[in-house]
């Protein structure tokens, strides 16, 4: 039987959510990863030592008997050179989301006032914490990464000491965009090599596919393809994994998010080895992020085998993408 | 009380379904409309002289008491001459779909094979039959209609005497194409001359937003308001109205239409009333349909005045669009 093995795996950009899901959901992710970006859009968001503290420990709770490590994430506001040294060591990034653009982000930034935002993004720069960016304006859907990019270039030229990840990527433009500042990065979810639009709306309204940013066009498609295959060096693997309550996915004006985090790893091996590049999937799923963020995971070995795997239709009660669907590839043992 | 007369409202694009939901609704249109291009697309689609005759009778015992008229609509297949002779009289258009592309859609044309499609549509030229088109490919949800333009120029040039309705036209393509050819006309629907993508997922998902073809981009909504508000003579209001039951809306995987009959006229005249253009409704409504298809409606005279109308949260069982909301424009009388 074919097997493929992946090495201390990292999910860069993972919802884990709180309270209950969090219970249902952290074991699945601490299962096969080595450890994740978790992001901080609870209610209210985590903007303190004291939250940053106590999210970790409710996480590390839920995941007793595995090795996997949270690495947290503060919710990007404009916090004085004081603060941030003070929760330096605590944190992996911080993560900027534009007021109101996804999921909890209420409390985002309203406008970018690089004037505004120096400080931060100085001390930021001085104390080598990386800036995390949903990077989508409130323009036309289709429209709103692209249209980010000339913030992406502000920031970036700006800052040019800051390292700045531009998450979830869904664009050609984002691609394009990835190799004209140093200091640019990017992570790219499971979904979004496998999804456009019209998985989303083409046939029937699909709402397990829904997310934000959305699924774009087929041309889309491909440029993020190219990167991932590649693992180019400045792009590493992040779900985005986004577990909402089936009701709240399948009833009118159904929340956005896809829920990827169980199944992320068997069909990575599936694109990956489509496309003959197995080889590269190491860096994509966990090289390129140790670089980036100069993490080093404790060891945890995941064997994948290229056998038929049948998703669930749910995990306690969320739905997973594809569920029900039948993929090449399974996971046979995590040491 | 500010108001305005529309004489002899027509719908040049209609689904009535049939059974309960055809009791249902048709009455409906029955109501502010003079009559309606009745769409065929029933299980089994209506394609013989017995179905039209069968479909128009239950369509008439819905409406005993309004002046109504449906017009009738076949299925297109490859006819011979001698049986659309024998129908020529009952139908005012043939409705052409390429297989598949949506509801009860599964026995449509699967190829634009000219030579063999010649012969019908000769005979519908002859015969001055004309052809409503659903445009639109199976290619990507955003290119489909766009990339029908070829389909339309090839009707078009090949059939100069055969007149050619691009049905719910969705594009600024389609918009271009329009004075290209004489024989070329086209319908748009009211919810078409709202709604773009950002209202079917650009927030939360909008199952009763979402519709085939789908609602495009922002310039493709300009293009549309800009041909609709002049009232161009080749254009006219088709509803396209297409109910469902609400479960299967609001269920995953919903089924496509968006439901407007009942606020059709309501919500034309705030658009038009926006615009400052209420004077060429009449003509976007009836008076262009009626020189396009040569109808005489009898008389029916609609008066809507401005006033707040919150739309019903349903019709019998379905939801229409924006319901629960309230619009400035309600009808006032019918006679």
């Amino acid at each position: 039987m074919k097997t493929h093995t992946l090495l201390m795996p990292l999910d860069a950009h993972l919802h884990l959510r709180d309270g209950v899901m969090l219970e249902n959901i952290a074991p699945l992710s601490a299962y096969s990863f080595s450890g994740a970006i978790v992001m901080p859009n609870l209610v209210p968001p985590v903007s303190s030592l004291v939250d940053i503290r106590a999210y970790k420990k409710r996480i590390m709770a839920t995941v007793p008997n595995d090795y996997f490590e949270p690495y947290m994430t503060l919710f990007y506001e404009n916090y004085d050179k004081n603060f941030l040294e003070s929760v330096a060591d605590e944190i992996i990034a911080i993560k900027l989301y534009p007021a109101g653009i996804t999921t909890n982000s209420e409390g985002g930034v309203s406008s970018f006032d690089i004037a505004e935002m120096r400080p931060t993004l100085e001390a930021m720069s001085e104390l080598q914490i990386p800036l995390c960016v949903h990077g989508e304006t409130d323009g036309f859907v289709m429209d709103r990464e692209a249209e980010f990019m000339s913030i992406y270039e502000l920031l970036a030229s700006n800052f040019p000491n800051l390292k700045i990840i531009m998450e979830h990527i869904t664009t050609k433009e984002a691609v394009d965009m990835l190799d004209r500042f140093d200091n640019l990065y990017a992570s790219i979810t499971v979904h979004h090599l496998l999804l456009t639009l019209d998985d989303v709306v083409g046939g029937m309204m699909m709402p397990h596919n829904f997310c934000k940013p959305i699924a774009k066009r087929p041309e889309d498609l491909d440029a993020l393809l190219s990167i991932a295959l590649e693992a180019h060096p400045k792009v590493m693997f992040g779900s985005d994994s986004a577990p909402h309550p089936q009701e709240k996915k399948e009833s009118c004006g159904c929340a956005a998010g896809v829920f990827t985090a169980p199944i992320a790893l068997q069909l990575l091996c599936e694109i990956f080895e489509q496309y003959d590049k197995l080889d590269n999937l190491q860096a994509f799923v966990s090289d390129n992020a140790q670089s980036i963020y100069g993490l080093c995971p404790e060891f945890k070995e995941v064997i994948l085998e290229k056998r038929a795997f049948s998703i669930p239709q749910k995990y306690s009660n969320v739905v997973p993408m594809y569920a029900g669907e039948t993929i090449n590839w399974a996971i046979q043992s995590v040491e």
